[in-house]
C-alpha cells in the first residue's frame, strides 16, 4: 500500500479512512457496537467529560512517557487490545501489529479468535525486538483441553500473560454482523481454534453461530481458578465493570484487571469504562495493576486513564484503522501518534513521567 | 405478506419498515403522542439512561427468561400492551397479535376498543395454546351497564384479568389525528363498545369525538371499587405515575399496578414511565405486582425494568409494528427478538433468570 | 383573510405559519431575542424540563379553566402580554386582540407601544363584553408629564390595572431589527407616546433611536412610588427575575409582580422565568399574585405556572402569530386552543380547576 | 478595504465574516483548537451557561464602562489578548490593532510572535494616545538572554507590563496547521525572535517545528523569578487554571493572573476558563489582579467573568476576525461593540459601574 501518512494527524483520521476503504463486512465487524450502542458511543463520549486541571511551571524538560505495564517496562502505559480477526483489515494481519507493537515498545494482546498463529505473532514480534511482549487473550470454550493446550502454546511460544475475557458468556448481538450475514471470509482461519474434525471458518453467519462454542455461559470463578492453576503465566481478567468482581478476581489470584465492556460489544448499557475505572480501582486497593480500554483515542485519555489510577489502557479499534490503512507503518502511526499525543499531554499538563498523572489532575 | 423477515433485527427496524408501509392515517394514530411528544421521546430516552452494572462468572448456562407474571408462569417478563384497532395494522389484526402472543407464551391484554371480538381473540388465542392468557383492558364509561356487561363478557371469553385505565378523564390530543381527521376505517368496527342504536364506526373525526362516551371524567376510587365488586377477575390499574395513587389502588384492591403514561398519549409532559416506577415500586412495597410500559424497545429495558422492582413490561407500539409488517408472523418475530435479547441480557448481565435481576445492577 | 384555521392544531403552528407569511421587518421584530437569544430558547426549554407527576381518579367532570386574576375572575388564568404596534402584524391589528381577548375573557395588557389608542381599544373590548379587562402596559419616560397623562388616559378609558414595564432602563439589542433597519412603518404610529412637535413613526432606524426617549435609566423605586400616586389604578411591575425585587415592589405597594425577561428580548442570558418564578413567589410570600410569561405555548404551561405559585400567565408571540395568520379569528383561536389544552391538561393532571394546581404535582 | 461595517452586529459576524474571506492557513491557524477542540468549544459554552440575575430600579443613567485594569484606568475592562502574526490577517497586522486598541482606551498585549516589532507598535498606539498602553507577553525560550533583550526592549519601547505565559512547556497540536503545513508566511517575519544566524520565516511546516527554540519545557518558579528580577516592569503570569498555581505565582511576585488555557490551543480537555477563574479568584484572594480570556464574545461575558471575581477579560480571536474584515475600522468596531454590549449590559443588569457587577448577580 502506498498511502501517504503525513497527513494523518489523529486517530480519528485514521478511522475515517478505514471506513472508507474496508469492506462492508469487515468494516462493520470491527466497528459495531451492540445493539443501538449506547456503550460504544458513551465509552469515547466519558473520557471527553473529563477535566484535565493541568499546572504549570513543572520542569518537564526531561519527561518520559515509559511506564511500568504488567511488572516490565513500556515505552508507554499502552498496550495493543486483542481484537479478532486481523488479515481481514490487512492482508499481513496480526504479524503486522506484532511488528509494529514490538517496534513500538509495548505489549500486544493477541486475540485468540486471531487469524495468525501465536507462535507466528511472537516470531514477528521478536525479530523486531526480542524483548516484545505478547499476552494471550483467551476464551475459557466448552472445550476445556482446547483451552489448556492454547495456554499451553501461548506459553511456550513466549507470551508472558494470559488474558481472560470474562465478559462473553454469550456473544453479543452486533445487528450489522446478521444483516451482513458475517462470516469468517474464505482462505482465512480462527486458527487457535480449529477442532480436530473440521474447519471453523466457513461455519455460516454470524460469529455467534460460528463460534459459539469457544466460549461457555457456565463460567464461575472455578474455572478461573482452573485456568491460573493450569498456566505458569500471570492471568490478567478482561471485561469487568463492578467493584466486587474486580475484587474477587484479585482475591482468587488474578494479576491484573482490566476494565472492558468489549468495546461496546457485549451488552448495551453498559457503563463507559472510564465510568467503572475508579471502582475498580478502589476495590482493588494496588494489589495488582488495573487496566481499562474503550474509547481511549488521545494521548489525553491516557493521562486521564492514569490519574483515575490505571496503570495502562489498552487501545482497539485504532489498531485496526491502522492496519486498513497502510498495514504495519499504519498501525506504527497509529502508536506513534498516540504516543507523542501522551508526550505532549504530560508536558502540557505539567507531568514528568507517568508517575506525576494523580487523581488531582481530575479534581479543581 | 411475504416481507422476509430474516433481515430484522431489532423493534427498531420493525418501525422503520412500518412507518414506511402503512397509510398515514394508521400510521399517525399509532406513533403518535400527546402535543409535542415529549413525554414518548423521555420514554425511551429514560431507558437508555440507565447503566446495567454487570456482573461475570456467574454460571449463566443454564439460564430462563421464564417469569411469574400475576400469578402464572409466563416465558418472558413481557406482555402485550393494549392498542386499539390492529386490523388498520393489518387485516387479522387482533387474531394475530393473538396467536402470536399465545405461542410465545406472554399474556396479551386485549384492549377493549379492538377491531376484533374478545371472543374471537380467545379462540385464536386457545387454538395455538389452551393456556394462553388474555386480559381485558377496559375503560370505565359513561354506560355503566355496558361496562358491566363487558367485565363479564371477557370472563366468560376465560379472560383472566382485567386492566382499567385510569389516565383517560378525556383523551389527550394527538395533534396528527386531527389534522388527518382520523376516524375509524370504513369497514372495521370498534366491537365491544357499539351502542344499541348506531355504529361507531363513521361517528365523526378523530377518536376524541368518535369516542367521547366510552370513557368518563367523572371517575373516582368508588367506580374502580365497583368494577372490582363487579367481576370475579383480578383487576390491574393501568396508567399511575405516582406513589399515592399506586398505594391507594393497592388498598382499595387493586391487584397489580401497571405504571403507564398511555405511550405519552394522554398528558405531554408526564414522567417517563421508567422515572415513576421507582415511586411506585415503594409504594407497593411487594403487596401486589408491578408492571410498566412505555419505550421498552430491548432486552436491556426488561432488564432495568425488573431491576427497579417490575415484575415484568409491556410492549405496545412494537407489536403494531410487526403486524404492520408481516402479521402475526411480524408479531412473533418482534417476541421472539425481545425475548433473544432478554435471554442474552441476562447471560452477559450474569443472571441465570428474573430473580437474579436485582437492584444493584444498575447502581454502581 | 381567508386562511382555513382548522387544522391549526397547536400555538407552534400558529407560529411556523405567521413566520411564513409575515413580511421580515415585523416578522424579525416579533420573533427576535436579544443578541444571541439564549434566554430566549431557554424561556421556552425549561418549562418542557418540568414534568406533571398527575393524579388519577379524581372526579374531574365538573371542571373549569375560570381563575381569579388580580382579584377579578377570567375564563381562564392568562393573560395577553404587551407587544408593541400589533398592527405590522395584521391591519386589525390591537382592535382584533382586544375583541378576541374580550370574546375570551382573558384580560388583554394594552403595550404603550401599541398602533392603536387605548379608547379606541377599549371601546373595542366593552363592545364585545362591557366587563372586559384592558390592563395599560407603562414605561416610565423621561417626560414624566405624558407618563402621568398616559396613566390618566388609561384610567379614564376604562382599564382595570397599569403594568410597569422594570426591566428596559435601555432597550435591549436586536440584531435582526439592526439589519433590518427596523422602523415604525409608513402609516403606523406608536400613538400614545407622540411628542407635540414630532411624529415618532419616521424618526430613524430601531427601536433604539425611534423611542430611547420613552423609557428612562434613571428609574428608581421612588419613580414606582411616584406613578403608585399618581394613579388610582393598581400597578402591576412586570420583568422581575430576583426574590429581593419582588420582596421591595411588594413593600411599595406593587399590587402584583410580573416575573418577565421580556420575552428574552433585554438581557440575554438572563434567567429563564420558569426558573426565576420560584424565588418570586417565595419571596413575595401570597401578599400579591405573581404572574409569569415568557415561553408559555402549551396548556401544560399554565398548569405548571400555577403548581410554582403563579396566578396567571401572559402570552405575547402567540397572540402575534394568531394576529398575522387571521387577525381577530387568529387570535381567538389561539386562546381557544390554549383554553382547550389547559382544560384537557387539568383533566389528565386529576385537577378540576386551578385550586387543584398545587406544588405536589412537579414533584415525584 | 471597503467593507461596510455597518451589518456587523456582533463578534460573531466578524467571525462568520473572516472564516469566509481569510485564506486557508491563517485561518486555520487562527480558528483551531487544539486536537478535538473541545475545550476551544467548552471555553464558550460556559460562558452561556451562566445565568444574570439582573437588578431593577436602580438608576443607571449615568453609568460608565471605565474599570481600573492592573492599576491604572481603561475605557472598559478589557484587554487585547496577545495572538501571533497579525499580518496574516491584514497587511496593517498589530499596528492597525494597536491604533484601534489606542483609540478605544484598552490595554493591547503585543505578543511575542508579533510580525511587527514592539517599537512600532508602540509608536502606533502612542501616536493614537500617548497614554495608550501596551503589554508585552513573553515566553521564557531557551536562550535567555534573547528573553531579558526582549523584556529589555519592550520596557524601552514603553510598554508598562510583561505577560509570561505559562501554559507552554510544548506547542499544542493543532490538526489543521500540520495538514496545511503551516509555515510563517513569505515576507513576514516573527521579528522578536530573529537568531543572530538566520531567519525564522521559513524555517518549515507547523509552528511547532519553526518555533522549538522560542519556548522551554524546562521551566520552573524559578525562571518566573528571574524574569521578575529582570525587568522593572510587573509581570503577569498568563496560563494558569489551579488554585495552587495562581497563588504560588502570586507568593512568588506576579503582579496579576490571566487565567487562559491558551484559546484551547494548548491542552485539549482543559477547563473551561470561566469554569477554572473562581478557583484562582479564591486563591489570589484579592492580593492582585485576576483577568481571563477563553471565548469571550458578548458583553455579557464581560459582566459574568466580573461577577466571578475577574478585573478584566482579554479578548483574542475576535480582534483577528475584526482584523481580518476590514483592518483598523475592524477592530475598532469590534471592541466598539464589544463596549457597547458591556454598557447595555450594565444598564439592564441594574449597574452604574463594574463595581455594582458582584457576584450576587450569577446566583438566584
Amino acid at each position: 500500500m502506498s498511502v501517504d501518512l503525513s497527513p494523518f494527524t489523529s486517530l480519528d483520521e485514521f478511522e475515517r479512512h478505514a471506513l472508507e476503504v474496508l469492506p462492508a463486512m469487515p468494516r462493520d465487524y470491527y466497528r459495531s457496537g451492540a445493539w443501538a450502542e449506547v456503550t460504544l458511543r458513551e465509552n469515547r463520549a466519558a473520557w471527553e467529560r473529563l477535566r484535565i486541571w493541568y499546572r504549570v511551571m513543572r520542569d518537564v524538560s526531561d519527561r518520559s512517557t515509559r511506564a511500568e505495564v504488567m511488572g516490565r517496562s513500556a515505552a508507554m502505559p499502552v498496550c495493543v487490545a486483542p481484537t479478532a480477526l486481523q488479515r481481514m483489515a490487512h492482508p499481513d494481519g496480526e504479524l503486522a501489529t506484532a511488528r509494529a507493537s514490538a517496534a513500538a515498545g509495548v505489549p500486544m494482546i493477541l486475540s485468540s479468535l486471531s487469524s495468525t498463529s501465536v507462535e507466528d505473532v511472537r516470531a514477528a514480534a521478536t525479530a523486531v525486538d526480542p524483548a516484545a511482549r505478547t499476552w494471550m487473550q483467551m476464551y475459557i470454550g466448552r472445550d476445556r483441553g482446547m483451552v489448556r493446550a492454547l495456554a499451553q502454546r501461548a506459553h511456550a511460544a513466549g507470551c508472558d500473560a494470559l488474558v481472560l475475557t470474562v465478559d462473553t458468556p454469550t456473544w453479543g448481538i452486533r445487528e450489522r454482523d446478521i444483516r451482513n450475514h458475517f462470516r469468517v471470509p474464505e482462505g482465512m482461519r480462527i486458527v487457535h481454534l480449529e477442532r480436530p474434525g473440521g474447519p471453523t471458518g466457513h461455519a455460516g453467519s454470524g460469529i455467534h453461530e460460528a463460534l459459539s462454542w469457544t466460549i461457555d455461559a457456565s463460567l464461575t470463578w472455578r474455572d478461573f481458578e482452573w485456568l491460573r492453576d493450569s498456566t505458569p503465566l500471570p492471568v490478567l481478567l478482561k471485561g469487568v465493570c463492578r467493584a466486587e468482581d474486580a475484587a474477587r478476581g484479585v482475591e482468587l489470584g488474578a494479576q491484573g484487571i482490566l476494565v472492558s465492556n468489549h468495546g461496546g460489544r457485549q451488552l448495551d448499557g453498559a457503563p463507559a469504562t472510564v465510568d467503572a475505572l475508579p471502582h475498580c480501582v478502589d476495590a482493588v486497593a494496588g494489589r495488582v495493576p488495573v487496566l481499562v480500554d474503550g474509547g481511549v483515542r488521545r494521548g489525553t485519555d491516557v493521562l486521564r486513564a492514569l490519574a483515575l489510577g490505571a496503570q495502562a489502557v489498552c487501545v482497539g479499534r485504532p489498531i485496526l484503522w491502522g492496519l486498513a490503512t497502510a498495514g504495519e507503518p499504519g498501525v506504527a502511526k497509529v502508536l506513534a501518534l498516540l504516543q507523542h499525543e501522551f508526550d505532549v499531554t504530560l508536558a502540557l499538563a505539567g507531568c514528568s513521567g507517568v508517575d506525576d498523572a494523580t487523581a488531582d489532575l481530575l479534581r479543581p
